[in-house]
């Protein structure tokens, strides 16, 4: 039974934008996002609203990068963390773009550049589509855990829900990376129901699609730049190298976790790095399509990652099951890895 | 700008499967589900885990008809109203099968139906897909408004969420009903911001999808035996009619409500009908399928409605966005529409 599916005409992404908040701002790939607000709030009364309103200015962005309208996009698919993923609504709904919801927990970016690519494939006719993902800090913690008020403290392996967005315009340009394959992610579950360890219950859900990929391509970890996870974070992603290492060894020294990439752990008080949709969402947005777009890097596995669970299943003593989908993401032409990109 | 989306190789439903609790065992289609549970708990302890079971039961009943195991199912596309979508992730889980997590609120059958045939338009090799959709009116009302025993006195507008669940298996048998195109819904502000009128203002975005499928199609509503809609109940219905009539004259006549069907009016207390995402995929399930599998009827649009809202976006004052993508579903080498079926 075959799992990757293999785009014909490969749909590109033209064009991106990250936003993100104060912690994202004071963060290594700060300098590099489009816009931040340091107050987290994007001139809204609540966070919830705040969460939309960055995902509009997260789209409008993009949108104003590629020199188009929002009415020259034909498909919108997209998601957050709220409950009923009412950020994506709020926000995006004024756009009046035919539109999906999707719902992957943190697995989001991916899940919906899958669907947007797969849905764009179908339609000849079909020249733009738009994929966004959101996710905020205040709104997120609020409603998982505790409001940040509340001033819980938080476990050595809890990760930090970055306020972020990324959006991604679809098209056809072969100039630009391109989405080519995809594989949909099995739902794993990660022996664990501690909400404050999502990092090590993904990890599970990474290390299967990434084995299961290699085993149905045939190819080499080193066919690849990086293998990207998407919020891992310490914990997780230590985990998913120990697997990796004894189930493909030297797949591990190709792993790269945005959870990790987001905050600088020395400076800040993240503890085991991001966590949240917008994690990998920003940091595609703003640090690996950049990286591609120049040449210094030209084909990833990208793997965002997902911890499906609720405020009520983890009161109920339910484990957390995560989800990885995966897209393939490369430039056109490209056949050999470049060799001169220092590896972490 | 083409919003319809044909597929080339129709992807037929070729198994299917509804499960309901006790209401909908008393309601006029009570009989022609696959399975009831009259307590509503499916043999577990809280209503979440009873909605994933009942998701399972519906998932495992379909395989059984077709003779299949989940192991031959490549491709799972699921959602449903709880925060995260966590009944559907505990409830199939322990499937292993490839999953995309929706959520479309109450559209989340035909997004759900609508995402697979599309993956599977684009995977030549995917021979089966499932679908599948749960809702659970304790789950529900709990989360959305409160708890059931709070006893709160409900609005005569209001709808009754349906404790059911449709699965579909999905796959290329030419002799059964088919997908064989697929127009995605705008978010429509639904102009108000009363969580006990849904279906008001879910009807907007229902008129909006049936008349730019007709505007671009250049059909006409007489091709179909029926143009469905999800749960607009008796006032939403009322409101989309109207519309109808007045923008696209006749149309209104081909309309149909799965939230006018699954329940009988005048014998339960179910106030303007039934809503929640089960409810359209348990009607598509129970009463469509086996009526076009029959030759009773041969074509039909499938428009599930969504209502876009949380607890916390109707706490914020934040109006309710509708949302109703479609699908078309008919019968192979149908040219004309059967003239012997009544309508309404």
């Amino acid at each position: 039974m075959k799992r990757i599916v293999k785009l014909n005409s490969p749909i590109s992404i033209i064009s991106h934008a990250a936003v993100g908040g104060g912690e994202e701002r004071r963060g290594p790939l700060g300098d590099k996002f489009d816009f931040c607000d340091i107050t987290d709030r994007f001139g809204m009364d609540t966070f919830e609203t705040a969460e939309g309103e960055m995902g509009r200015i997260a789209l409008n962005t993009a949108l104003g990068k590629a020199k188009l309208s929002h009415k020259d996009l034909e498909l919108l698919v997209a998601g957050d963390l709220q409950n009923q993923c009412v950020g994506t609504s709020l926000g995006l709904n004024s756009f009046g773009i035919p539109f999906l919801g999707v719902y992957g927990a943190c697995s989001t970016c991916t899940e919906s550049l899958l669907i947007l690519s797969s849905v764009m494939e179908n339609s000849p006719d079909m020249t733009y589509g738009a994929a966004v993902t959101t996710s905020h800090n205040s709104a997120a913690e609020r409603q998982f855990r505790t409001p940040i008020e509340y001033g819980g403290q938080r476990a050595p392996s809890a990760q930090w829900t970055s306020t972020a967005a990324g959006a991604f315009i679809l098209g056809r340009d072969e100039g630009k990376p391109s989405v080519t394959e995809f594989m949909v992610g099995k739902m794993v579950d990660g022996g664990t129901a501690d909400g404050s360890n999502m990092g090590g219950a993904m990890s599970f859900a990474a290390a299967d699609t990434i084995l299961s990929y290699f085993d149905e391509s045939g190819e080499s970890p080193s066919d690849f730049d990086y293998i990207v996870t998407g919020d891992l974070g310490k914990v997780g992603s230590d985990i998913l190298k120990e697997i990796l290492a004894r189930e493909l060894p030297g797949c591990e020294r190709f792993h790269l976790d945005c959870g990790l990439l987001l905050y600088d752990s020395e400076r800040q008080d993240i503890h085991s790095g991001a966590s949240g949709c917008g994690t990998s969402a920003s940091v595609l947005a703003s640090h690996l399509l950049p990286l591609m777009e120049t040449g210094q890097i030209n084909r990833i596995l990208l793997l965002s990652t997902g911890a499906l669970m609720s405020p009520s299943s983890l009161l109920q003593g339910q484990n957390i099951t995560g989800i990885a989908p995966l897209i393939r993401i490369e430039n056109k032409g490209y056949k050999k890895k470049n060799t001169t990109v220092n590896r972490k």
